[in-house]
């Protein structure tokens, strides 16, 4: 599919007849790949974030779209559309924030939508196959556009994961970062550890690991600290939802990141397909953000670290409003210094 | 001693001949007291965290001298003093960022140098003790001066543990936020977590649970998005110490908390004691920050959370500049937009 050096992790795949996912929650210490049958087994996969990031959550609806006309077409081949519309509801409705998501249900509605005779099982699968290519492609479309942005010996903050497992392959924020580490721009990645669910410890430290791409763990609020010392030239991060007057939800701390790049003059640019744009959404703040348990927080695997009776409060998102942001790096190009209108104009071009 | 409502925690304790330290590496699991008879012990105690927090720092480092001068007296009665000096020049230097370790090293040295014919042990002791009670009493002092500053129903974000444990009793931001709760102040602590050590989890959240003051955790990476939602009436945190300047010398984190209270119009404050400050350091770039092992990062207790192979950055301190200080709530005064001038102007006082 591509000769890029730095490309040999993939964490979703299609294998026969079912879908075969990288359990995410395992990593870094055990590689195991579920083998996902059903529709069901994909929502609760999206659900319990055996399979996270939003443009890999995208990938695994459309698939479980596929799983779904496999078992519906089968029981009831004159009349298989609504049970499988109601898989593909839940499915899109497994997690509130990402958009990619809803962008997948909606994909997989058009391509179901246009079949005449031929079987729906084949034409689904086609284009799920495609939908993951595609990312993989924007993925690298994004990585060579991004890199330029960077200077030679970067210093390059970024925040949760947003590589190969967060995607069809590569990454967003992550796939930038190889890019310019293939071009030797990268002295070294500042990992944010991203609490509570680790994702820079346990995933992006992994793909960095894998790919000798040097990198240092860092506590997510020495992020600041680090910048006002010089020790960052760019803060990169990737994006669950951008609104149309490019607000982006994202990871929470995504905003603490951008908020302390401005007081330091750092470049904060944003890495996402455009399927990861809402033009419905208008602003960051009409974005639903997703509570997660107080569990995550209290504990660390089955290992409670809070005190007993303790309570938390428990966002796994946030909203950067567009001003904070440089630009938002797309499959479709470059956005700098994003607003409603330069955004229009990207999706209108799409 | 007082008849303070939340006065209940005592960490350190002097017991017939010896210190006693509340082993801070255990809570909250469990609450062990570690039994210290030399000044190795305590020195030891310091460096490997069982006792933490600047105020608490100092304190314990005074009983470390008592602990020294009980075994180079009965050693060497007539020449216990060089002995005794470098026994207390290494307790001075077991952390390097809190500059309350060297403030009781000087203390101690002036007492030791005013001795007569009297026994060392004795007045060294009374000199320990009396630090210890001067500690809480001005930390009861900063509670009723630091509550003035907050309003009713406060929303108050805080970072690592400035409580009980982290100094005699009481505490210093925490100990506001006591005062504050006793006047029914305080609707909600919302206490970062506090990466890489977890001291909000662990320590924080357990004096607050308690004392019953209403708390949640939150991610570290959170407090500015929840500022941004208007979730946060002021930020309070303690110091390690304080450059003469104003600028302030804290946890991990503090920083990073100043500038997004700051973008968000949001009163920042510091409470620590006179002794926290440091005249002798002119900025806050001239205070060593203690950087600490990887595996503080890379691990939960002995659980490896991170990818093999995986490095961290580790500075477990950083510097606020004065001018993203609100207030400066000190056992003496509370300074407003703390600068050099008005810093020389209450330490000339005190």
């Amino acid at each position: 599919m591509s000769d890029k050096a730095f490309d040999s992790i993939r964490a979703i795949r299609w294998v026969d007849d079912h879908l075969q996912l990288l359990d995410q929650r395992l990593l870094p210490n055990e590689e195991i790949f579920l083998d996902i049958y059903s529709a069901r087994e994909a929502q609760d996969a999206i659900r319990n974030m055996a399979v996270r990031g939003a443009p890999a959550i995208g990938i695994t609806v459309a698939y479980g779209a596929v799983l779904s006309v496999q078992y519906q077409f089968e029981q009831n081949p004159q009349n298989w559309h609504e049970a499988w519309t109601e898989d593909l509801q839940r499915l899109g409705d497994a997690r509130p924030t990402a958009v990619n998501a809803v962008w997948a249900v909606k994909q997989m509605q058009k391509v179901a939508g246009e079949i005449g005779n031929e079987s729906p099982v084949a034409a689904l699968l086609q284009a799920a196959r495609a939908m993951h290519q595609n990312d993989v492609e924007g993925n690298y479309r994004m990585g060579e556009l991004g890199q330029a942005l960077l200077h030679k010996n970067s210093s390059v903050i970024t925040h949760c994961n947003t590589g190969a497992l967060a995607t069809g392959g590569y990454g967003t924020a992550l796939g930038v970062i190889r890019a310019a580490a293939e071009q030797g721009k990268i002295e070294e990645v500042l990992a944010d550890e991203t609490r509570p669910w680790l994702q820079g410890s346990r995933l992006t430290a992994w793909e960095l690991e894998k790919e000798g791409i040097p990198s240092r763990l860092i506590a997510d609020s020495a992020a600041a600290s680090l910048m006002r010392q010089g020790k960052a030239d760019c803060a990169i991060v990737g994006a669950d939802r951008i609104a149309a007057n490019g607000d982006v939800a994202n990871k929470i701390g995504t905003y603490s990141l951008a908020v302390s790049a401005k007081a330091h003059s750092i470049p904060f640019y944003v890495a996402a397909p455009v399927s990861t744009i809402d033009m419905v959404t208008a602003r960051g703040d009409d974005i639903k953000i997703e509570i997660r348990a107080e569990q995550e927080l209290l504990q660390v695997g089955e290992r409670r670290i809070a005190a007993p009776g303790a309570r938390a409060y428990n966002p796994v998102f946030d909203v950067t409003p567009a001003e904070l942001i440089d630009a938002i790096i797309t499959d479709k190009g470059i956005v700098n210094n994003p607003n409603t209108e330069k955004i229009r104009k990207l999706m209108s071009d799409v």
